[in-house]
């Protein structure tokens, strides 16, 4: 047995006929915020640009809301910000996976727990 | 926005250093149950043997438990079958799955609901 104990790991996505929201759009979105930048949000991610680009448009169809205005070009090379509605849906998504991941200890520990003690 | 309206999708796994358990372990054991092989468990599963062998080898080191005797040749060229623990394993797991994905449900309705009738 490894050094760590015994514990889950959830992973919550959100489909319609496809894949359109995951961990990873939604960190793609945090630092968007961060760094008003989905150049730079996807460098600091190690993701290639032309994936960022992607994921992105398939959550903003999946969802039929646009989440991410970004500016093409002008002074400051463009510039991207989240929407009203980008906003709103990071902070559900954060939310039903917070709450979530807290039950998913909760159910662990009542499925597992007396199988791990008869170990 | 596609066909299929959004709903959640859930995979939960279990973790000691590194990742032990998960849907494709708990579909193999599954198949181990009704084929009585692990060789024919993989097949059915398009998974390589070799993949097969190491991800019940991961399990049973980071749960600590043997879950599947495997008898090498013999009469019958061997044959594989779920020990006790192996198939308390795999109830939990499947309960566990079962009510978290449940639960994910309602979160789900209460977390992006608001959300999705604004759109």
């Amino acid at each position: 047995m490894g050094e760590i104990r015994l514990h889950p790991g959830i992973t919550a996505r959100l489909y319609t006929d496809k894949k359109c929201f995951g961990p990873g759009v939604a960190m793609l979105l945090r630092r968007i915020d961060r760094l008003h930048s989905l150049r730079a949000a996807a460098q600091d991610m190690e993701m290639a640009y032309s994936k960022a680009w992607t994921i992105l448009r398939e959550a903003e169809r999946g969802l039929g809301m646009k989440l991410v205005d970004a500016a093409a070009g002008g002074r400051n090379g463009g510039g991207a910000s989240l929407t009203a509605e980008g906003r709103r849906v990071l902070a559900a998504y954060e939310g039903f996976e917070a709450e979530l991941k807290a039950y998913a200890e909760e159910l662990f520990a009542r499925h597992f727990g007396p199988l791990l003690d008869d170990r």
